[in-house]
């Protein structure tokens, strides 16, 4: 069976616009202790239909422990705290869900970089431990001006400060994981979740492997800018004003994420080492265009090899993530090459 | 001591277009038996001032086998047969060598592609080999219009065909490597050689620590049109004509290629796993904002962890690489900041 | 605050013997339904006390479904069923569980073993796709002869039989893990889990950072022979009777299992890639020679650097594990050299 | 066409001792500008015929210049000197040079370790550069007791002093790589090189593939006592006096160096990352057993999975080096089972 995405988008704002039924809009805002710190198949706070919208809240990545220099993290401190999950009706394991992403706006004017021991793809870890002393722990305080779509960074170690770009995302999108596991919030997987992936934006469509009945979407870890790479171990950290769609494709098979923007189709790879990432990434690219652009799998290896474009999401969580890409003004048309 | 790229660039420029003594424009086209296959310590074909322009012209990395559909590749093929070296004066090591590329243009007008056993991101290869069957052998022919600037794709499984944008640039510019080895020339390190990397094109200006007395500068390996992994093992592979200008930068230490363009300073990395290949080229962008910006690496490495951009350029060669890269106008002036 | 391991054990087997009170013996064989395919916090089956024996039964990783050839897996299997939680009391989250292996022998007298598309170290598997012709499915029947103590392996294409040595070990031995994680049962990691080292065998005591209260103990996989690696990626899989004594050491912290027998210290690491496994090993047993052997950092380092063993457990669970050793001979006195 | 390695020896011992013609014994000490710092095609040393004996010398590698306390490498230290290339008569390309190892005895009554920064597998290297502060510089002599055959250890930090067993063997033993390639000596790769395999020690024979007319033999890196993984960079470094025996097998065509002693057949794999070094280990192990032991591939691949043993042999060189084995007793006789 074969599913156009492109098609199902535009049938879904239409399905959100015009019809009498289907789409209502939702709103949520966690309580505190509503937050969520592991993706897995828990109880939901609330359920969706296909077509619905959903306006919710997500906290910063660091909490609220970090309001101004000098403040730190305190000892039992949680990264990631997550909002949802929200169960999505009709979702069964082997359909894909989809995440249209409509606004992702800072809470705050301020947002909040650390780096330090322990985490940052340039000292040791857990994960890459050594015998060198690590760095000190650093904070950095940024400043969101929302109407000149700016963040300022500010130098901790001369005046150096310049503003870039305002580009809110998603640091964490997911689904329940797949095998009955739980896994923490820092984590990247086939499922998505801390993938800190800068195109987890406005105007993105992202499509999840369903694990589990009901999907089980969860959502956090907003960040106002990010580097490819998030190479110190965060990025802008700050709490999100969210609004997103959903909808699920039925029997649309998928096994890692998967998003779709007006340039571009894409996939992403969550694993180590690095080149794993990669690899998960372009071979789920080849399948897509195999399987709904009617391409051979050694022509889309090909096309790919000479027209795709990747970056390093993140090098710093327990997976690392890589996104690849390929401009659907370079693929056949879906509709005439699909059998 | 500390050096200022962007103005060198400049006075390289000037150097080229005013000076009465010092610039000169050398024409080179070698001979096949005069084509290089490692990046070595070796007599060199020609010697060059600093400020100087080559023209030169680099033989397809597929050699001149493959002409039509049905050629094949000889028993005794060896790819990626560089042009060079070209002895630069006064540079030692220690120093930093500057090429500045001013023209790259196919020499001809199809560019070819292949994907096979051995090699390439998704089939096993001598460095990870596996129990599975290999991909069958394939090749595409790519037609070139260099007017309209594009390249265009053909399906070998079905009708389909479709103009990219023709981007053409060297898989290959390097010194001779370190320690005196010589190494195949399809191979990339902390000397540059087949980087595979897209943005060593016109408009760039690549930076390579200097190992051996004269640099010794080799190239080759041109593509018309790569993605960003070159996932089946090649690009759009064809002889480029080529103009460049070099410098030698005294006592500007780098350990791996840097490139400049107008927007972006970069930096590349080429090692294994590819997470390291990302720590080099990372570390590396630091120590440049560190040495030339003014900024302390604490400080860098949080900038980059909010608005670096990265790539990875390839994941076929013996050792991967990636290319990490920060727009200019988010950082010093280094004029201003730099001691 | 100092532990001593080795005295532990000691302590642990007089209590066992010795004590009017302390050690009871527990006898559990889990009923079909009450096998455990995550490891996580979930309630338990039993409740130990330190110095207490459990005798119970694991089932084969490959459940019960492979009795003779041409015996296929049905669609929905699940591997690594795996037998607990027990829950030990007094154990904390900073304390370690000691579990001490007595006696694991199979309980059956053939084991199995099966390669084959999508798992092993030599063909594509999701975490390292490829677009190679996996190989094909293959099972092997084992004999096992008990009282000779011989496993014999028989090939599949030819008439060759041998038997090899018959060394059974459990593939998997847990602790719930920490962050309220829930992880596949074929997961290693730093909680133990699917290690798949046949260094955990009787005469070893294995050693396991406790995460959760009770620390939660999983075992089953066990393997009646299994080379370092596990390419295949299955062992001689079979049904084990197993005893073993658990014991609570109190505010000695590790990070990842440590394992002891009569000869040697060893730590065991659990990640990918291969290299961050082995750098998380080695880190481990510089930690116990520097905390309870008086040794500073860099005297370990270098005594493991002259002196120590390693093999590579498995290369074919969604982590990897390396195993590192020292022998004991070479270690100062624990007792006269730690402060 | 097939080959029997386990013939071959005997044949090469029954030339060595019976033929009237063939053997001669050689004896070869490289003066200090003889010494080699590149694994290359140069100019040979000496000549050796099949079945000939060599009696030579190896240097330190660290060189002469660590004799006591206190003294320090010089700036323009280059490490792993290496005696040789020995040109050996008949071998091409296509073919298998072996080398039988009979004497590795140092010539030293003490041994020199060395830790610090820039190289190891706990500390940042230019490989895995990081921003931490790497560990200080620490030398540790060794005394070596040849009669009682130890190797004494005596920690920089306290008072202990331990014994370990003498176990000396080559770090570097190498062909000239193939492609022309000149390989710094402290590589290792397909060629052999830097491989720091502890088994390449008396009584075991060294297989190398020939890349060159000649083979181009080198030797080197001698260690006292090394651990597998090597993990602080180096081992007990000292000078060594070696008798070697080379043969021919003409047209035995191998990938990696393969090695063989009384008990075991053996193959080494070094590559990054350490994944890729196992599976070029035992993908050629396989091969092996396929060719010569009459196995077919997925019945080598299962036999390797219940009885294969492997060890890390170094982590610290520019590619890592894994060993694995299986022990000869499991194998089929070869001259009844290959065809």
């Amino acid at each position: 069976m074969s599913c156009r995405p492109l098609l199902v988008i535009l049938a879904l704002v239409a399905v959100a616009q015009n019809s009498p039924l289907a789409a209502e809009t939702h709103r949520y805002i966690p309580k505190p202790d509503e937050l969520k710190y592991t993706f897995a198949t828990t109880a939901p706070v609330l359920r969706l239909k296909p077509g619905d919208v959903l306006e919710t809240w997500t906290e910063n990545a660091l909490g609220d422990h970090l309001q101004q220099p000098g403040d730190t993290l305190p000892a039992d401190f949680r990264p990631n705290p997550n909002t949802g999950p929200f169960f999505i009706e009709g979702a069964e394991p082997g359909d894909t869900l989809a995440v249209r992403l409509i606004k992702i706006e800072p809470a705050k004017d301020f947002a909040v970089g650390i780096a330090g021991p322990g985490f940052g793809a340039l000292t040791q870890t857990p994960y890459t431990p050594m015998l060198d002393e690590p760095i000190p722990e650093r904070t950095w305080f940024y400043r969101i001006d929302r109407r000149a779509r700016t963040v300022e960074f500010a130098a901790g170690d001369s005046d150096f400060k310049i503003k870039l770009s305002l580009r809110p995302f998603l640091g964490c999108l997911a689904v329940a994981p797949a095998m009955a596991e739980a896994r923490s919030t820092i984590v990247p997987e086939f499922f998505g979740g801390n993938m800190d992936t800068p195109e987890v934006r406005v105007g993105s469509t992202v499509y999840f492997p369903v694990n589990v009945p009901g999907a089980l979407l969860y959502l956090g870890d907003g960040h106002a800018a990010q580097g490819e790479g998030e190479i110190a171990g965060t990025a802008a950290e700050v709490a999100m004003n969210v609004t997103l769609q959903v909808d699920v494709l039925k029997g649309w098979r998928i096994s890692t994420p998967r998003l779709e923007d007006d340039t571009y189709l894409m996939a992403v790879g969550s694993y180590r080492p690095l080149e794993d990432a990669m690899r998960i990434a372009s071979r789920e690219l080849i399948a897509w265009l195999e399987a709904d652009y009617g391409l051979s799998a050694l022509d889309a290896y090909e096309l790919l090899s000479v027209a795709m474009e990747s970056n390093i999401s993140q090098l710093v969580d327990p997976n690392y993530t890589v996104l690849v890409k390929i401009r659907k003004k370079y693929l056949p048309d879906p509709s005439s090459t699909t059998p």
